[in-house]
């Protein structure tokens, strides 16, 4: 059976069913449809969440052979339940630009799923849509005020850093020139369109604490230079007031549940290579406030969303994960080692251990932020009893917990012995976090640390573009802001052919780009795109629609 | 008061109380918060809706003065509710262009609005960007076609038809070039973007029966050419599929309320210049199924959407409108009778009379189509008790009914002769509908009896893009398609200077666009844009969010 057809067979609980499980009232909710509703914010209590275990999911660096994080956040999650915590799952909204490529949905998998799995994977509660509008209103307004004779600040149009948002994957949008067509039709400029989780809007929402400070931050968007180099940010515009008016229900974080019937909260996003891929703060403390346990996820390996979930998001909103799981299988683990991926399902032990470095690091990693890690196996069926051994052996080496788990096969009861080693560790109080870099220190100081530290480079280095942008972060005043790199995913370094933990490599920084509004800088390395493209055959070529209504071909 | 106040001022009922007063059953909504629910379409009674009475709003050419059509709509839906006839007032959705740019929301006005205001002018439930994604989805499959070595069906990129949407005025989108950047980002090729309410999606959406009509059309969207010069289709690129999942909500059709807690559905598209401009086939049947009697509007001038709602709209769905409302005011007569805008609140019955031209021309029109019009003058405080006397006493020498009607300060009780006029009209059986031209009639045929009979043009001119693509449409066998004329709503001529009824004027096809998939086609005249701009001072600047989070600064 397919992942959406496990999901058609399952019984969906009304939603205010799940909220009344979490003790809330059903006036709270706003209901979209029968199975979705939005929360209110005022259901953040700062004293209960301090009494929440926040559990951190993350992977080694992803491969083809799929690692399934979200499988995992949500297996753990019933595991925990099943074991008395009362327990949330916390995880991000998926983008169209996957669902229609490559990638698929991201709703889970198998017995592990968020449900109505179609609604979610598609429009959802409309937050992507109104984050793209919001960007590109900002987009209309600054290329109006480049053609307004009465209302001009002056804007150099050679100068606007601010692309407008697209949540598909579409790469002939990457590089274009508008305002073509004589004088009536705009200011000719190059320009070009991000794919919208990579906006900072949605930055800005993952990281803002209510509405008041949402408006803020978009006021403070950093837009470009006037021709006498005077900076304009979204505020000389008047532009953030329309764009929290854009912004005030998908602020709001979204309730929905689990196959096994268990509150799951969903809300910000994702792509943590090319953005800062953790769901909202809102979302994460709205969990811990109602819940003893919050399972929540950091997009692709812990190199890239793990360590921006603690450097970024944990930093801002005073966060503490107690537990870090790292989701490995057997399959990209030997992929890592150098099998082939057509070869992924034999056993072969020795590709195994030559794929544990990564493993290895990524451990090493965790470890350097005060946390405890725990490794979570994600069986799939074609893993030999063998395999799975030489991994735990492997950690009771390195003295790390670890668990073999089948949340996709079984969901809650695939995970119960991971969901125990979560619950001594918590116990155990082994966890002290503390941040990879002081957010004061200067922004060379912050790249070279990610750099060395986490993902093992030698050192970095910086094109002209980016030593140029470097100049321009001083000027605006904005060093002191953390570090959201963008990088390839498939890869410790920025060359995603480098598999398993690569070592000697150099980092390159191609340019930094300033997102002053969400409060951080990005720079960009290796060959990274910050819109994605489709394959030859789309995803999206399966999908349809029966005569019942129902949808079909959606993974 | 504004708008927005008053309709913050105005206490809502629970959404199931509006369903259960049309004596649905509570468990057939799909809640969107508190206050917005989508109906399934099991609903619709084909032989209920047969006794309905449907009753269609349309009015004089529009000026900058403002005539009130929504508004209009509502009250004369309160006014019918007060008389004790079961009405539901069935709209269309406001686009997010003019809600930032100069014309504000289209929720209506003072004492006749429907609610909640701020969610039905920002994203209401979603469909607008569910249109945008089905119809960007296509583009972006289709620029991956061109890229694609392995699944390319050998599209020549200079004959693509299809453009991307964006639900914002931004002129700088309207003439682009894609797909620069070097051979990983795309084939560079012109394009562009119009905006949303614009898309084949929409006027599909607003013309199918079903799903599985929405999909079938879908699929026949005309794309372009290959290099030898076979026509291609959305379904040879696999995409329908895909586009009606995006699509499986929005094809629902949206219950809200009146301030009065009268039954209000709002769905499907406007711009009736640049697009057929009226609500879905769905929404209209849906009120036809519920009520005795169903109000509904067509946008701009009965030239624009009058004429598209009875010759594309009616003729497809079969339906018979019994009365046709022409709104009319004060102002915007003078305006129309040479009056400068900054004057338009002084008495003045000469300049008044000069405008009834106008009007006697949008009367004339609707008697073309063999129904009763009904004159409906939308009253502002600033208009003489002469004026108005004027106005009736034009319309007993015409032989025409006609109501002053305070809609915007006293709701339905200020529609209430109106809404007697109108009963009393279908209860004479006045009306027998009857198109203006048969479908099967020759194309140029069809735009000149558009042209010269309702607009009132010596005759049409095309240029020579036009005249390549007529033939076009002749070799795709589309010759038998209805006509959607893109034509400025200020004036009855392409020239949005001839205000009052002009004469001896010559309309202009620029070019003629193809919405195979729709069923229909376009002929573009004089200036029109299908993509507007945002004036100097856009209103999204008034717009902002207060410290409690409520909107302010939305008209």
């Amino acid at each position: 059976m397919t992942d959406l057809e496990i999901a058609n067979k399952s019984k969906l609980q009304p939603i205010q069913q799940i909220a009344e499980n979490l003790g809330l009232n059903v006036d709270d909710l706003e209901m979209y449809g029968k199975y979705k509703a939005k929360l209110p914010l005022d259901l953040i209590d700062e004293d209960k969440l301090k009494q929440s275990n926040l559990i951190l999911v993350s992977a080694i660096s992803p491969t083809p052979g799929g690692e399934g994080k979200t499988t995992m956040s949500i297996g753990l999650s019933e595991g925990l339940n099943q074991l008395g915590k009362k327990t949330t799952v916390v995880l991000r909204e998926p983008s169209l630009g996957p669902v229609f490529g490559m990638k698929g949905g991201a709703t889970g998998g198998g017995k592990s799923q968020v449900l109505p799995m179609e609604d979610i994977n598609l429009h959802f509660t409309g937050d992507f849509s109104a984050i793209e509008k919001a960007n590109n209103l900002l987009s209309a307004i600054i290329d109006n005020n480049l053609q307004s004779k009465t209302n001009s600040l002056g804007i150099d149009p050679r100068t606007i850093a601010w692309k407008r948002v697209m949540d598909l994957n579409d790469r002939a949008l990457r590089n274009i020139v508008v305002g073509l067509g004589g004088t009536t039709n705009g200011i000719p400029r190059e320009t070009g369109f991000d794919i919208t989780a990579a906006s900072e809007i949605m930055a800005i929402l993952c990281l803002s604490s209510d509405l008041i400070d949402l408006k803020k931050r978009l006021g403070n968007i950093f837009v470009g230079y006037t021709f006498d180099k005077k900076p304009i940010y979204a505020r000389d515009l008047k532009a953030e007031g329309a764009m929290t008016a854009l912004l005030k229900d998908a602020i709001k974080p979204n309730l929905v549940q689990t196959i096994e019937g268990n509150p799951a909260i969903i809300h910000g996003g994702p792509f943590a290579n090319i953005a800062q891929g953790t769901n909202t703060v809102i979302a994460t403390k709205m969990g811990m406030s109602l819940s003893e346990y919050t399972v929540t996820e950091a997009g692709f390996g812990f190199d890239l969303g793990g360590e921006k979930f603690l450097d970024i998001k944990c930093q801002r909103a005073n966060l503490k994960p107690k537990v870090v799981v790292l989701t490995a299988t057997i399959r990209a683990l030997k992929y890592h080692g150098g099998a082939d991926l057509s070869a992924l399902k034999e056993p072969n032990v020795a590709q195994l251990k030559n794929g544990f470095p990564n493993l290895e690091k990524h451990i090493e990693n965790v470890q350097k932020f005060g946390i405890t890690p725990i490794i979570a196996i994600n069986k799939f069926n074609t893993d030999s009893d063998e395999e799975i051994e030489a991994v735990l052996e492997f950690a009771r080496l390195k003295n790390i917990q670890a668990a073999a788990t089948n949340v996709w096969g079984e969901g809650g009861k695939g995970a119960l012995d991971l969901a125990q080693l979560v619950i001594d560790s918590v116990d155990a109080k082994l966890s002290d976090f503390k941040p990879l870099y002081d957010w004061n220190s200067p922004v060379l100081d912050k790249i070279s640390k990610i750099a060395q530290e986490i993902y093992g480079a030698t050192r970095v280095e910086y094109a002209a573009k980016a030593i140029a942008d470097l100049k321009r972060i001083e000027n605006l005043g904005l060093s002191n802001l953390p570090i959201c790199m963008a990088k390839t995913e498939k890869s410790l370094s920025d060359n995603q052919k480098l598999l398993g933990r690569p070592k000697d490599f150099v980092i390159t920084v191609r340019e930094i780009e300033i997102a002053a509004g969400a409060g951080f800088i990005i720079p960009i390395t290796g060959t990274i795109m910050r819109m994605p493209g489709l394959p030859a055959h789309p995803a999206s070529e399966q999908i349809d629609v029966n005569e019942e209504g129902r949808i079909t071909g959606l993974f």
